[in-house]
């Protein structure tokens, strides 16, 4: 699979259509990472196996009419994925029933959901001591969920704030625990890391809270700091780049991330936890942000969001095929690159405010030196089939999120429209 | 589009082969229902016109392939619904994206998301002065919030508990108020409703709770208890009746529901309350359970479940479609007569231990006289293609689940087969 993963990549960068390749080179690559449960069964159930096999090339060209989606999330999904949805969002594999009205507790859903979880172990690697827990809510609800299940109201709690989403966890925290801030990028609009030696922790702190990536403000944590006591634990949200590289779980009391930014549509969010932090959550916990009760239950206490999970597993085996996270980082860095030396080889015409040993690998932000024409670039941009590059409000200018389901072929456009704009406005 | 819902509801009781006769009538029906974007567009995007044109005999032949699916919840939806999700999944309406991939606050999911609310408006006849929330977590999630936002700690609550949903919503309450249970049907196994006069109700209760419809016993309200001091507020669970008939929502203060019941996949939970009841949340409330948050952002303070939200409003065009409501609950009606009616008449073979006044139109509970046929009945209504009609563990035997989108001829066909194996072990 590593090496499917690697040709396709090294084949995408010499060939001259890389839009129309990369449809090709995934589509044949990634049928290998679905194995069809009934193999004379067509890719869509609406087509015969003959117009099936013309797919492949009117895939490219539907392709064509798919736009290069660089929303900061919900973001785009990888093609071969929402071909493989199109193929059984009727009738899952013979069951008779799409998975949107499958029982929870039934064996094709158990099914479904147990290899999501097995995959993403895989992926992570995740150690047997850690539970995976697939909830509701999105990170927001994590806010509140992770003081109530791991803190006394009277703990003391410690956060590096490097962005909007940190200090709305830290907000959050406040009515459940005792949270610091120490330290905080917004003086310096969340541009920076700080040097984690100079740290001021609370030897005291039950845990240490960090944003790995803030989706709005393009700052990414590339190691990460350790709790000064042995005791206290680091935790960290991984919503913006979850499974955009490896990451030593280990180091993590626990990990979260709402799904719909790397690994499937919104409505999921992940928390991986280290099992022996279950099970002390604050007497005012709603049983629903209790992990105890997931955990007990393998995510099965109430209805989970099924589909979303199931969308979660084709991403999580999408992954898999392309030979992991290691070559899914390879391509990220890839994209990333292109994108931040065209910014930096701009002569100051674009601009990233980020600190550039801490950019973000999944959400590019940048501005133009002549303000005045950001509007023009957004809608010339859309014309060419390039959507969502509006930053967000609180920072403005341009965003482009390109996580990993973006494909190198929509950066490279990108980059080739904003150096000819660069050309017709320099 | 009543008349419409109307004679395709009068055709499918004459025509002798209902499953085809109904795939074909709602076929030719709700593509009316659906205004095409692209009217060239083929309803499935990865066939062509001409196979298209055949896809109504071939979707016949394809529902072929399908199973009846009797379950609880996430439960059938209608095919008409799903072959539309089908067609968009890849590329909604030419947008080049899935809705799986839309940002939450692009004007292409804000139209999916103001489309539901209006028709979810339009089918209850929801007063200007309750909103409308899209939220995540299940009824469950809600056991919490409506004591957080309606309550202070000290406040006295009524509950009426005619089953086990209405049992877990009581106990969630106790952490954040002071409920009473003013009547239980624990004693009779939760198969009756109380009559209203003699419920005591606490005068200084701040509202009385029901559920609406217990799924695991099948009792269901027939109408509805008022509270007995006019500041207090009548609230539903009606998880699993939603939408099944008209509702007078002016006689609630609050109505909650988990959408895979009747109107969409799991993962979305409507919530409609009187805007003067919104914004007075305890403050160890989490921002994700104030519906004041939920309110002011038009349920898009967080990503919302975009995808389930987009479903829910395939689901309520095609109730719109059918005529609306009152034609809904005429269909349910007839459902639910035909199959108690095939188990009151057999002279004691199958038993349903439910009240008759209060039987719900929706779940269906059933047993056998000689219990160990039981094992027998559900395995060979398998074969046949009659799925998940084992009894929740708590009661035993069998349950049909004949929410709005089971057709007629999935419930003609299990009273079918229940008189055919009647005929073999009577």
């Amino acid at each position: 699979m590593a090496m499917s993963g690697a040709s396709s990549h090294s084949l995408l960068l010499k060939n001259p259509n890389l839009n129309l390749f990369n449809n090709y080179i995934t589509t044949t690559t990634h049928l290998n990472a679905f194995p069809l449960n009934r193999p004379n069964k067509p890719i869509s159930v609406t087509c015969s196996t003959a117009s099936q096999i013309r797919d492949r090339p009117s895939a490219a060209s539907q392709s064509q009419d798919r736009v290069f989606n660089f929303a900061a999330g919900p973001a785009t999904l990888p093609e071969i994925v929402l071909k493989k949805a199109e193929s059984e969002v009727y009738n899952w594999r013979g069951s008779g029933m799409s998975v949107m009205e499958m029982s929870h507790r039934g064996k094709e859903f158990l099914s479904i959901i147990q290899k999501a979880e097995s995959d993403l172990r895989t992926l992570l690697q995740i150690p047997s001591d850690y539970a995976v827990l697939f909830l509701q809510g999105g990170a927001t609800t994590q806010f509140a969920a992770i003081p109530l299940n791991l803190c006394t109201p009277d703990d003391p709690v410690d956060f590096i704030v490097t962005g909007s989403w940190g200090d709305k966890a830290f907000k959050e925290a406040t009515k459940y625990c005792k949270p610091s801030v120490i330290w905080s990028g917004k003086s310096d609009k969340y541009t920076k890391i700080p040097s984690f030696d100079d740290l001021q922790q609370n030897p005291h702190a039950k845990y240490l809270h960090i944003c790995a990536n803030e989706t709005i403000h393009g700052v990414e944590f590339k190691n990460y700091p350790i709790p000064n006591n042995k005791e206290s634990l680091l935790i960290a949200d991984m919503s913006s780049n979850f499974c955009s590289k490896p990451v030593d779980v280990s180091k993590f009391g626990l990990i979260y991330a709402g799904a719909q930014k790397n690994v499937g549509p919104s409505g999921v969010t992940i928390v991986i936890i280290r099992k022996d932090l279950i099970g002390n959550a604050q007497e005012i916990t709603p049983v629903m942000l209790d992990y105890k009760i997931h955990a007990e239950n393998n995510s099965l206490y109430n209805t989970p969001p099924c589909y979303g999970i199931y969308m979660c597993g084709l991403v999580f085996e999408d992954l898999l095929a392309q030979g992991g996270l290691v070559e899914v980082e390879k391509k990220n860095m890839k994209k990333a690159q292109i994108l931040y030396d065209t910014i930096d080889q701009s002569n100051g015409f674009y601009r990233c405010p980020v600190e550039k040993s801490v950019r973000s690998l999944m959400n590019v932000p940048f501005t133009l030196e002549k303000s005045e024409l950001e509007a023009e670039f957004i809608k010339e941009a859309a014309k060419e089939k390039m959507v969502q590059l509006k930053g967000h409000r609180s920072v403005g200018g341009m965003r482009a999120s390109i996580y990993n389901a973006m494909p190198l072929a929509g950066v490279e456009k990108l980059v080739a429209f904003m150096k000819e704009f660069q050309a017709r406005h320099g």
